[in-house]
């Protein structure tokens, strides 16, 4: 089914809801892989620290509702989700920035479970420039727009220094990107028909540091 | 300087301000590349889209103020941050989950510029077992309590596929572990005196994908 089909309307839907429906996906998928039927708003919300109010509301909003004593059947919602979080097509997207993570990003085949496919990706290093990692070829930026007519690709992901974030996003808007899943800590500007998704992993180290500092002195004030 | 010093309280700290401490960074350094001494928060502010009084209320977290006319000085506000966000220490690291994602980290030399060191890695596949990734072994899951109890290693990175995430996080917490990086989409359960800090870049991608979807609506109901 597609959305107007389900009636959903994807600008309603809030990123805080669409955040959690990804948890609800990976713990339904175990449950199906245990051959467990159906699963009650309470079991998820007790297994994912999740209110179970706040569950049966994120399902509301794919119109999705379960029964009562009965719960959710595990293996349509599963497929449900599956398909409206948009991991089931197929989306073809350019790399930018072979180095280390971006040459990592190219050899993590989970994002291909996740529906997103890397055909081909781009840098500026003579050096890696003609090579590939695994199947995918890895091409002089400076074809990029080339390559995107040629190809449709509307979807790149820069993987570049954060120095050079801001100028790739220049190009890749001119070349008719049409989202950005951008991994470097650069806030990038863009027009507002071009979508950028930031993907800061290093951040999130920052934050389990600062955690584990709070542990610290927390275990340090108590021992005074 | 460490944090009594510059009479720092981490646990006082929002994490919003914290998320966006590492963009300042990455600004700065651009900045420092450039060999630009000074910088006012209102050029950070255009720069990176936030409101220049917010940028001066978190640096002020960090005991940081701009001089008047002059702003702050690029070169020690960077070593500021990079020092206060944990980035100049080396935190070791054991790597659970050695495949397609796990390997991808193991090669990400970027980890290592933000004071992450992937000392080990553990997995449960005898075909992976006793061979290595760069420098770095994979030994089997069933030595982590030994191999922790002699490196003394407190932080684990959980790449492993969901439904292994929980059983892994009891194996880690049981093996002194005190802080969880998990990669996975399964929200783990651990004793509180663990940090657990979650990264999904997968739901980052139905983020994107929705807001694909999102602007393509609008754009097919303006044109009707």
């Amino acid at each position: 089914m597609n959305d107007s089909e389900r009636h959903i309307n994807r600008a309603m839907l809030p990123e805080p809801t669409l955040r959690r429906l990804p948890w609800y996906l990976a713990y339904l998928k175990m449950l199906d892989l245990k051959h467990q039927e159906h699963v009650s708003s309470t079991q998820i919300a007790k297994s994912l620290n999740v209110d179970a109010s706040q569950i049966a509301k994120d399902l509301s909003f794919l119109n999705i509702k379960g029964k009562t004593r009965i719960g959710y059947e595990v293996h349509p919602l599963t497929r449900a989700l599956t398909e409206f979080l948009g991991f089931k097509h197929r989306h073809n997207a350019f790399l930018i920035g072979a180095g280390s993570l971006g040459s990592a990003l190219m050899r993590d085949l989970g994002l291909m479970q996740f529906g997103l496919n890397i055909v081909a990706a781009f840098d500026i290093d003579p050096h890696i420039i003609g090579s590939a990692v695994g199947d995918i070829p890895i091409y002089d930026l400076a074809q990029l727009a080339q390559q995107q007519h040629s190809s449709g690709v509307s979807i790149a992901i820069v993987a570049v220094p954060p120095e050079s974030a801001q100028d790739v996003a220049n190009t890749l808007v001119a070349s008719n990107i049409k989202a950005i899943w951008n991994f470097t800590p650069f806030r990038i500007k863009v027009p507002r028909h071009v979508v950028v998704q930031n993907t800061s992993i290093y951040s999130d180290l920052a934050l389990m540091y600062n955690n584990m500092e709070v542990n610290v002195n927390n275990k340090n004030n108590i021992a005074k």
